[in-house]
């Protein structure tokens, strides 16, 4: 079993504000994260797929292949946009690092899994200094 | 001379978006940028201060006094909040990554030489493959 | 299960040395991280906790909170010192970085379960070149 | 149990090429890497290492020994050579990132057994988009 | 005036080797570099472009005309190539990181021009450890 | 002319401390730098030299000779040392950032003039967040 991972990076804005909240108790909760206009990051999104290499082509999974679903299902829906409100699989929920890591792996799990390998972890990275990684439960 | 350079970093949402043009236009000359609902970036900025160092501590300028002074005129406005709406210096400017080093500059270079030492530079770093640099004239 | 990655930096000195041996013991044990007059790193921990994300905030743990742990545990005890000298933790320890991150383990283990979540490991890096990880056993 | 890992890097040529195909199906499957005239790259590998600190020196393994198997094992073998026709250990095989790391594995995992430590992982980096992690089955 | 600076990335296979001279000769010169075999580097260039932010899009050049200059006249003909084989421009020269920063500014210094602004320095990264830069004289 | 950089990297430690001041005085000049037992880096330098192309190598300077020169007047006399007490050119100096960029010039201007180039500056790291360069004058 060999894990490959491929890197890719998307720049979004979003706020951590619960509108049932007052604005205090949400500044209080997500402090400057809860600015009513938004703020944003470079995001670096890191996806580890596993499996046997290939006999013939030494792959576990072609990079090229695996590059395109995450193009399709995740960054052409996330970058220069607006979690909060522009991506679909983001609607109603909060849109912590924690909680975008785990609906990126709903978006690309099965079609690795068609592509022929399994998905191991997503790491999301939302600055240099904090980042979250998922394994599927 | 001595150049010495302090890094600070802010989290904010943008769009380049001209009001007077039509949707497709700012699509055509500001492509993902002008998404409506914003995006954001991890920005970093390098301040660069020039001096003689001093005889007796051997600094350029005390880096906390250089910090606090970045911090207080520059990262306090821009850290989590959106550059086009939210920050006083940026008021009807274009939130280009030029402009955006160019006003930073006149924010701090008066403080800097009240603090004893030259500002040199502003760089301003919007993603891992751009950034912008700019010497005051 | 989600495991969220909070960077915190230190500065400081130390020198691995064991006072039982003689001077030429320890430079053929230790090499150059002997040197009596002290060296120093820039050290970067990585703190990697678990848990489910709350229902409400998506947070596995506040970062806040978690980034409070850390500096009054950690960081302020071994920034701009000696840790050999000035760490109460490290008294009597050889400073090497397994040692160093095995006890940074203890002071923040039960600190993070009183906020409500897990400590799953710590990543020490001394150089560019080398680090340790440590998860509880 | 204490998990410590050491970073070597080494720059080699390589290409991805399958004799039995025609160029275009080599095309098809590896892109721009069956090029026949060759490409490379700056590989970054890192060697962790797994066991219990040493009572006296705080050490799983001494990195001096650690970095002078890899060294005489791996990195002599592969640095400024082509994978494809130089390196004894990748004569025959399909120099993907995979295959590359899972030899070296190989490679190295007795030698670190009899310096009293155990091989944990072979982490391979072939560009900053893209590493492989193998784990010794 | 105002700089900025888009990062482009290109692998690629060379080798030192005057072939006038001994294998000898060319090892004292050039050491591994000259391995006859090939080896290769993941370079990182840096192209740096001057002028005036213009006075609507607060732009020096835009980075999508910048970025599509480099690609075709210069990535296309380097990525994942073979410097000494395959690149007309480094037909019957030296693959050194100094004539290669200097070649890659004549390839592109014209056309920058015509986009409206000024090619300003070409810097050219190896290794971690060695860059060039060129000014244009 | 073209500039060519070297990195060289060195772990020291040192304190900011003036003897002729209180130890408050030190506090509120240095701050956390004046602690009495030390503290220490990992540094990083870099190392400008400019010149022409040679003909026949395509080298400005042989790196081989340039990281010789710095290896043995720099960092064999820092690396894993105390600069205030174990450094011959750093004695009776602040071991400022500053201070010690414009010592690191005048220990190889002269030898890098012998090798046939020009050193063009010295750029010193303390941290991520701090750096130094020198000219010359």
């Amino acid at each position: 079993m060999v894990f490959i991972t491929r890197r890719e990076r998307f720049n979004a804005a979003h706020k951590l504000y619960n509108p049932d909240w007052s604005a205090e108790k949400n500044l209080e909760v997500f402090g400057k994260c809860s600015n009513p206009n938004w703020h944003g990051h470079n995001y670096e999104l890191f996806v580890t797929v596993k499996g046997e290499p290939d006999k013939v082509t030494g792959f576990v999974i072609n990079l090229k292949s695996l590059s395109k679903i995450v193009q399709e299902k995740v960054i052409d829906k996330l970058d220069h946009r607006n979690i909060n409100m522009d991506v679909d699989f983001m609607k109603d929920k909060m849109p912590s690092t924690e909680v975008l890591a785990i609906e990126i792996w709903h978006q690309i799990a099965d079609d690795i899994r068609t592509a022929g390998a399994f998905l191991h972890s997503i790491k999301l990275s939302e600055t240099e200094n904090n980042f979250v990684e998922y394994f599927g439960n």
